[in-house]
């Protein structure tokens, strides 16, 4: 009998390992920050002493979800503009918003507000790519929650820097600061072709080679960029990093809206991790993207909520209900993006893209307990006759429970515990008022 | 001075009148069954004295949200059979269930789970087509809510009926029965094109307006519909139904994914009520309405939900969301399905449809008070910018907090006030496991 913190049980236990069956009246034994073992309620309680019982009946428990591409400090412009075309909504309120808002400090508080948002939804890592990144590593570790968090790189002006050889040199400060740490891994973060040129892809992954951290940038999003980087560099975004030797498991590349199959090609064989975030690029009418394809060539897809600004959530859920929904009707198949698949693009493929395969995504002994417990007794729930497709298709961000990031609750009956949620959202009113006053 | 049961009160009221704007601390003054005014707070505090005040700060009060087309009692077949072709899932799974299980006693129970589900998501009217209706109009007035109940009939004999005559005999009950109900509105649901031959459809609406009620079918949902409907007749569903007289605002047509320029053209001129149902529609893979382009021709489209086998939900939540989102990718056009037009189709367009414009959908004096209060104090919901946007791109049904309907308080503080919901769900277990024991 081995002493443990908790025992994490519920009516189904998802480990999402592959090739794992469902188990029924499942647990899960925590000690520290591990997870010590999964199996059916009465093996684990035979084998371990748990200070404390989370979860139970009318419980399910599967791996934290895995947002693969947000801009989490633009929760506080979430719906500032709406309705309106692309170069409009940047150019008229995205970036002057920005430009006069960004600071550590603005960032530090709107990150907080993002990390309750995610992690009430159940989400326990977030890939993310902004600026003033060190406010978003503070305020996310205070919290517990886990990240990658890129410092975007430009090759023009911005509040953050001057110019691309500044945005590498706080990257880099940033990438010296933060890696090792247990819970934020650094990352270098290139926004895109149209705004970072080929010299500056190399550097950014000189860089990440160098630290060995994450590369992470947005790629084939619009028709714009495709003809744009045609007209550059007489190819497609996609073909054109590869030539230049950008692209490998090492790179999460955010939309891949506009990729043919030579690209989806390229993107499988190098082993590219893709996130597609469907409610933005619906909302943005950026395009749909060949997420069926992709997967039938193998590609890794993941998923990604982008900005509050662009979505306006940064809720997982959604994104699994309208990506395993859209694709059926896209390829003209029922049967693409089923529901066990989907389920697993959110956790462990997730967390694999982010180079974070080995620590989470999936329930297993010697894996960071990432935990999320969510509740079944809801009529919107009920009856259901499979637990995947109940999760894909019915479930809410709102019946998440109870949330465990490297063993701590962070979330319990849907409560935030380590941040103080009246105050977040008072500070997030109080900056919403200097921005768009009355 | 006038005293009245309730003054319903937000930070922002929102009456979906057309022209109106965003009421600011904003209230509704309800007697009896009917609004009195609405208004600021403070002018309709002075003029009525009521009994109880209802909402208040960090609330939204909006009409009641309107679904347009489900067939509520599949509620029980919840992800019965996902991930699948729609004839495989039809023809393996949904009728031999239906053939099995669907009685008077199934459909009450089912549909108590249904209305409860719906209530507590902010619907106050559903449009229904099913079978054994009676047991549906008992536990929906019970319960409180208001309904369109319509009669299935179809060319083939079911567990309801032997043949065509016997389902219209049916029908006639139910209507003489119901007619007049102030919650309760029959209907006549001739199935659809492909099951119901013209015979069929000529005396549905001969029933239909004997009775001056609604009709309501299903129509051009799938490719294979529109072929075998051009091989029989010579022409696509919309024109076949239109040559045979049938088409007119009495009308609610479930679907119309396959619809070409000429029959967006009569469903217009037509005044047809549209149920647009992007979820199951979605999810079976039947195809992508031209929701954009019939909003364009001045088609009234509303939203719907399918029953929950398809979808696997009756949420008009996450329709809106989804539609508002997947068009403006379809129409290559991020204006369309604006965040306020979209409110409208769920609520003033919906009730429009239903032949029921002139008693909800709106909140006005004079109306029925069928009213929706939400909360906004929470963190995916914090800050914001516009109302519409909020509620339509990043409110979820499990932020509403009170539901009235016909002046009667059914749902508050997101709790079932006319039905135990642990019962409710009970029941459903108990039917679930002689479905599919185990």
């Amino acid at each position: 009998m081995v002493e443990v913190d908790y025992v994490v049980c519920g009516d189904y236990l998802l480990t999402m390992v592959e090739g794992d069956e469902v188990i029924t009246n499942g647990a899960v034994a925590v000690k520290g920050t591990r997870i010590l073992s999964t199996g059916p309620y009465e093996e684990i309680i035979e084998r371990f002493i748990p200070e404390k019982v989370i979860g139970g009946s009318g419980k399910v428990v599967l791996p934290g979800l895995i947002n693969t591409h947000t801009h989490a400090a633009m929760v506080y412009f979430r719906g500032i503009a709406d309705d309106l075309p692309l170069k409009e909504w940047l150019e008229k309120y995205i970036w002057p918003a920005e430009s006069k808002w960004l600071s550590t400090g603005f960032c530090a508080d709107a990150v907080t507000l993002a990390c309750v948002e995610m992690l009430k939804s159940g989400v326990t890592t977030y890939n993310d790519m902004y600026f003033f990144q060190d406010g978003a590593a503070g305020v996310t570790k205070e919290i517990g929650m886990r990240a990658v968090l890129g410092v975007g790189v430009l090759d023009f002006p911005s509040v953050s820097a001057k110019n691309t050889e500044e945005y590498l040199a706080n990257a880099e400060v940033f990438l010296d600061k933060w890696k090792g740490d247990g819970l934020i891994t650094p990352c270098v973060a290139p926004h895109a072709p149209y705004t970072c040129g080929p010299e500056t892809f190399k550097k950014a992954r000189t860089l990440a080679e160098k630290y060995d951290v994450p590369l992470h940038t947005h790629l084939a999003e619009t028709r714009y960029e495709v003809d744009t980087i045609r007209e550059r560099f007489g190819k497609t975004p996609v073909g054109y990093l590869d030539e230049i030797g950008f692209l490998d498991s090492r790179l999460v590349a955010a939309h891949c809206v506009w990729v043919d199959d030579k690209d989806i090609g390229i993107l499988s064989r190098r082993g590219v991790g893709v996130s597609h975030c469907v409610e933005s690029n619906l909302k943005l009418a950026s395009g749909i993207s060949p997420v069926a394809r992709m997967l039938r060539e193998g590609v890794k897809v993941t998923f990604g909520t982008d900005g509050a600004a662009s979505n306006n959530d940064l809720d997982i859920f959604t994104e699994m209900s309208i990506a395993a929904r859209l694709h059926k009707a896209i390829a003209g198949d029922p049967t693409v993006l089923d529901a066990r698949q989907t389920l697993a693009m959110a956790t462990r493929v997730g967390a694999e893209v982010l180079g974070l395969g080995s620590s989470v995504g999936t329930l297993a002994p010697g894996k960071a307990a990432d935990i999320v417990v969510a509740d079944l007794k809801k009529p919107h729930l009920t009856p259901f006759y499979d637990i995947y497709s109940l999760i894909v298709y019915s479930m809410r961000a709102s019946d998440v429970d109870t949330v465990i990031v490297d063993g701590k609750i962070l979330v319990q009956n849907r409560k935030t515990l380590t941040a103080d949620e009246g105050a977040v959202m008072e500070k997030a009113w109080w900056w919403k008022n200097r921005i768009a006053p009355g």
